[in-house]
């Protein structure tokens, strides 16, 4: 086994353990109040065909450090609310937030060698998941989380002679029992599993340390000195940004092609808005039947219309099958972790619809001109947002983008006109003012993410919202159309 | 039907409604505006034997008002991760922050009202359903909350002619079905599970108000009407605290009478220890089985050893089925809503354990001492408490609760022993002396909380804990008799 991995295997004697233990409980303890303090949080995986030396590791992080500020969370069968969403999802619902450390038993390694070896998946499948898993860690990495990833081992011959020991002595039995036998069977006759996910998901930003237990006290002392070494060596050497030029690209002019003339009549647009709710709904129904599930994200110029076009969708649906998620500022909560989190956790059970009244695309629009995120931060965010949405399209979701599209002088007409309508006063701000002057560069954002990010399974539809009447039947045709081939396809 | 419940009933007409309507949504967003600068929560009911109605009105909310600082949730069936918790914790995961507006659809009463028509719940767990309402109700509003129900009630020959008129009109046809004819039969079969709901849970901490939606627009501009008049004079007069003089009472003083000379020897202490882990390893694996979960508090003086116990209880236990809690400051999703809220947010699955290093009985402990908590506050939380514990145990939890009572003279001694361990320093602030410096005032706290809060069903266990070896047998050993009760009584 571990043909081209390390393993760091030895001994500690019980003196040595004692004499070296408090100083590390020292470091470690100041280790985490440094990091309570830092910008960062720290992922620590703990998997490993030996189960009960996985779960020794756990405590002792428990006992070592200050528990207060260490979340820990042991994956089994995924719950039938996790089932529901995409694979990653039980996993980003507790990434820890910055300053904290999150423990993880098990996780995504653990689950597709696991998958792997019970049949579940087969080669192809397992190929993907671990390119995946490489893709949700460097994302992580990316965003700053200090990945550190520990592989229980315990040699054949130990774990034999281990678990003989316990069937002997029945007041030990319960420490190595019959699921223990079955995890060794189940990982020694297929070792190339572990193998391959070991040496294929074992990167610069998100590296494996495989640990023999044999040695419980080499073991624990091991993991934590690396642990401490790693926490102290990134406080002391933040990653440097990459401050490498940017090619600037031109991108075709999309939403300049967009014809802003397109309207209905009143009367026509009465009579197809009947139709086309009647067709969602009946669409909404079965895709619920069906178990699919729907995000749409909605973006565009300010007063483009977004409120009243997503009131057209939920009023031809039952309250209880769909949420609309407004944007705005983050919580606290949201903003001590990755960008991305405060969009996973309202990804909807299945069958059900989420409507996003803005969306992620601020992190390349909004964030971006403002320069609230750095440049390669939204620079890097369009593969992080393809790899998200393709994920969720992964596990069945339809997703659907709109941008809805007005002329600088509708939009000024509309300004005007909620000017003087007074509940819809609160909706104009000089903020809104700002941001109108700043019209030309979210054009050179907004085509650059369209270029980027319009994907078959997650497509842009750049909306010519000038008539407001041409825009909603617009959405609502493209909704539907996109249920029906989700359905079509499901049926087959 | 309802006999004894005023239905707000009346038409308006179209011009009527569009003269009343700009007016209205501007007081709606102002009032808005004004709750988001205010420190309480509005929690809006909608419930109704007219399905499309109570829909139309959710919508109507989001149209009328910036949806941005509404929480929409519909409550239909439990999900698994929802059934394998009290009754309850749905609701609770999902209570706005203050400053906010959570709109709840169904929830609580249809739930009671559905369970006693489809003979879910007899006569008599109906009669408890709706205490447990008013208890929660109660509850909320003693700590802030506005809560408004609405009842969406339509006369039986308006909904059987909306129902005709749908069925011919093939284009409207969606709006008005099957389940209307269903859930038609369903309430007007038996009228009286609603009729008892509205009237024994029409209070003035949460009233009820019928609305006839046989007028739309009459509907939803009265129910517009109440919810901004209710929020403008919640926010003019702020409720007045009880200050009535407090009756002080003397208590027994429980942890004055324990022995703490109670001591194991080790050798004893580790025969002990290794058969009891072995049991409580056994016990717990049997409960996983039943789907009988644990919550554990631990609670006591500052190094009276809480660590050192629960350690000694997870290390027999798979890292999957347990979870510890420690207690520190509240993050600021927490802060700003009911103090029960983020316990209630770690409940444990089916079959697991929640460990709490430090509980919700710092409501009546430092927060009482430290005037955190308003007296009034304080002295209404033993209730709320012994409320939520209750629940605990009715959904079927083991909950035990421990004080670990040490003297003042191992107190000092401990601390000092610490300050020597390099690595325990950390544990010893400026702030430990200060709370010991308030010993007597927490016995008095104490004592209180014991004479109080120790119920059959959560009950308190004072643990001599100056001999760390006694503590934690005697510890291991309560939790496994209660563990042995409860699946005796399940087996049963």
């Amino acid at each position: 086994m571990f043909k081209n991995q390390e393993v760091l295997s030895g001994s500690v004697s019980k003196v040595d353990f004692d004499e070296q233990e408090p100083q590390l409980r020292v470091d470690l303890i100041n280790a985490q109040f440094d990091l309570n303090e830092a910008d960062f949080s720290v992922v620590i995986i703990i998997a490993g065909d030996d189960r009960l030396g996985a779960n020794q590791l756990g405590d002792r992080f428990n006992e070592w450090m200050d528990a207060r500020y260490i979340d820990t969370n042991v994956f089994v069968k995924r719950s039938q609310e996790e089932e529901e969403r995409p694979r990653f999802w039980r996993y980003w619902r507790v990434l820890p937030a910055n300053g904290r450390m999150g423990v993880f038993g098990g996780a995504w390694p653990l689950q597709a060698v696991s998958d792997s070896i019970t049949g579940k998946i087969n080669k192809k499948q397992f190929q993907h998941r671990l390119d995946q898993i490489n893709t949700f860690e460097k994302e992580l990495a990316d965003n700053g989380t200090l990945i550190l990833k520990f592989w229980c081992h315990l040699p054949d011959e130990e774990l034999k002679k281990q678990l003989k020991k316990s069937k002997k002595h029945p007041d030990r039995k319960w420490w190595r029992e019959e699921q223990d036998w079955e995890v060794f069977d189940k990982f020694r006759k297929q070792p190339k599993a572990v193998e391959q996910m070991l040496e294929q998901t074992n990167t610069p930003e998100a590296p494996w340390f495989v640990v023999d237990g044999t040695n419980a006290r080499f073991r624990d002392l091991t993991v934590a000195k690396i642990i401490r070494d790693r926490i102290q060596e990134r406080i002391a050497n933040p990653p440097k940004p990459d401050v490498s030029e940017r090619v600037e690209e031109e991108y075709e002019d999309y939403i300049g092609q967009v014809d802003l003339s397109l309207a209905y009549e009143k009367d026509d647009y009465k009579k197809q808005l009947t139709r086309y709710q009647r067709r969602f709904h009946t669409l909404m129904r079965e895709a619920h039947d069906k178990g699919i599930s729907t995000v749409l994200a909605f973006e565009g110029w300010d007063a483009g219309g977004k409120g009243g076009n997503i009131r057209r969708l939920t009023s031809a649906l039952p309250a209880r099958t769909y949420k609309v998620v407004p944007i705005a500022a983050p919580t606290e909560e949201e903003r001590v972790r990755h960008y991305l989190w405060r969009f996973w956790r309202h990804m909807p059970r299945a069958g059900n619809l989420v409507i996003f009244d803005r969306t992620w695309y601020g992190r390349v629009t909004v964030e971006r001109i403002e320069g609230f995120a750095k440049p390669h931060e939204w620079q890097r965010a369009y593969d992080e947002i393809n790899d998200f949405e393709e994920q969720l399209a992964e596990s069945g979701m339809v997703v659907q983008k709109f941008w809805l599209h007005i002329s600088q002088e509708e939009q000024l007409a509309r300004f005007q006109a909620r000017e003087k309508t007074s509940y819809k006063k609160y909706k104009i701000t000089e903020e809104d003012y700002r941001n109108r002057a700043k019209w030309d560069d979210y054009m050179v954002a907004v085509n650059e993410l369209i270029a980027k990010t319009d994907t078959p399974n997650a497509p842009w539809h750049i909306v010519p919202a000038n008539n407001k009447y041409y825009a909603r039947i617009y959405v609502l045709k493209t909704v539907c159309d996109a249920l029906a081939k989700a359905i079509r396809k499901a049926g087959r």
